[in-house]
């Protein structure tokens, strides 16, 4: 058994059957957008490493754990998540697989090795670190939102280097950086693949975007079909009810 | 009357009533690309000054006459183009506020100022230039098509520096280029400000992208929803249907 501490509990990770996560709303529960992510990104299915930064409490490797057979790295900065993350293995019997690093990003590639990964996977702090009156309270809510530990740059230049020649990084963003994104992608040699946006619902603009990029890729974009969370009357939609619950 | 040349004919231009438009197989034929770039892009609508390079027979400062009263400059290499372009606005008594101008528009520039317009469109050649057995035949379609005469690069320098700061520019190209234009633009001091794909129909790849960046802009895309011209049944959707016929 694992322990619970605080305000902790223990949730369904959606629709792996089976499987468990440990959340607080005072530290970290994951979002849509992680699922999201982990449905979007392509996986190596039964040969080699899969690394997942800015992991929180391990979600994003829970998930990927279900689509693929290889070892998967997360990696996680705040020493509380990272405890998370390691009881979340530990209720998953994942200890085989899983594995994580407590550490900062930025450090991963002298510490994991350059080019070592097929897959880098990463859920980032989405906004520009705000005057420190204007921050969320709670500092752990903070760091996981703001830039406040690792920038876009750091994020995607550490990406870069841990991802070996030919291999993929996938990122879930807002849509307002697409262009900071794209031209830090091609400053550290990741080529756009994929790009696929997520709009609340149909005639709404885009809330979320998913991109994945090849490592020394050649260019040859692809805009996936839009996927909308929402249906006329403000309900899940169909499509995503089947990506968070299953069949 | 205007005089018509060779397998000319004169088309209706669509949803515009009273408004005509000299075409040709052989020479040019306005695409359904320019119809959404000349309905995506923002205009100026009571005073400044709208340019539209890469004109071929007109089209865009045609429709954009429509949705707009300032004066609009077209601008196009290939002379025979130029001549269908200047019978365009006679044919359709636009000579007050229409004007053509043959040349080259990485001379446009030189030739017509820095900074002079609000509001740049361009539907430039898409395709790479192919080695020169597998051109198109047709010197006029290879021209219009490929980037013989302007590379990409050349197209957005061109764009930025005609556009007044603040002003905005317009383009329709192929999703597979997302990258490229976004490198460039930023390149050239223009910041993405609007994006919407276009989908042949649901569940379908983006055939199609509509982009607008401002002059020295601060970072702010909007993703907007997307655009399918096809429904379940392979027929024209409503909603594009209107953008061509009409309401």
């Amino acid at each position: 058994m694992v322990q619970l501490k605080g305000d902790e509990r223990i949730d369904f990770l959606l629709a792996e059957e089976n499987m468990r996560i440990i959340q607080s709303d005072q530290v970290f529960a994951f979002s849509i957008d992680a699922v999201l992510l982990a449905r979007f990104t392509s996986v190596p299915r039964t040969r080699g490493r899969i690394l997942d930064l800015c992991t929180g409490n391990g979600v994003i490797p829970l998930f990927l754990s279900r689509r693929s057979k290889v070892d998967i790295t997360g990696v996680e900065i705040q020493e509380r998540l990272y405890d998370m993350a390691l009881r979340n293995i530990k209720l998953n019997n994942l200890h085989e697989r899983l594995h994580m690093v407590h550490g900062d990003l930025k450090d991963m590639p002298s510490h994991l090795g350059n080019g070592r990964f097929d897959l880098v996977t990463c859920n980032p702090p989405y906004f520009p670190t705000p005057a420190h009156d204007k921050r969320n309270l709670n500092e752990h809510l903070a760091i996981a939102r703001h830039e406040i530990y690792c920038s876009l740059e750091d994020v995607v230049k550490s990406c870069s280097r841990l991802t070996k020649s030919g291999g993929k990084v996938s990122m879930v963003h807002r849509p307002g950086r697409l262009a900071d994104i794209i031209t830090l992608f091609r400053k550290y040699q990741l080529e756009p693949k994929r790009l696929q946006f997520v709009h609340p619902k149909k005639g709404k603009e885009a809330n979320v975007l998913l991109i994945e990029a090849s490592r020394d890729g050649k260019p040859d974009l692809k805009i996936l079909p839009p996927l909308y969370t929402h249906n006329e009357n403000g309900e899940y939609s169909h499509e995503f009810r089947e990506i968070l619950y299953g069949k």
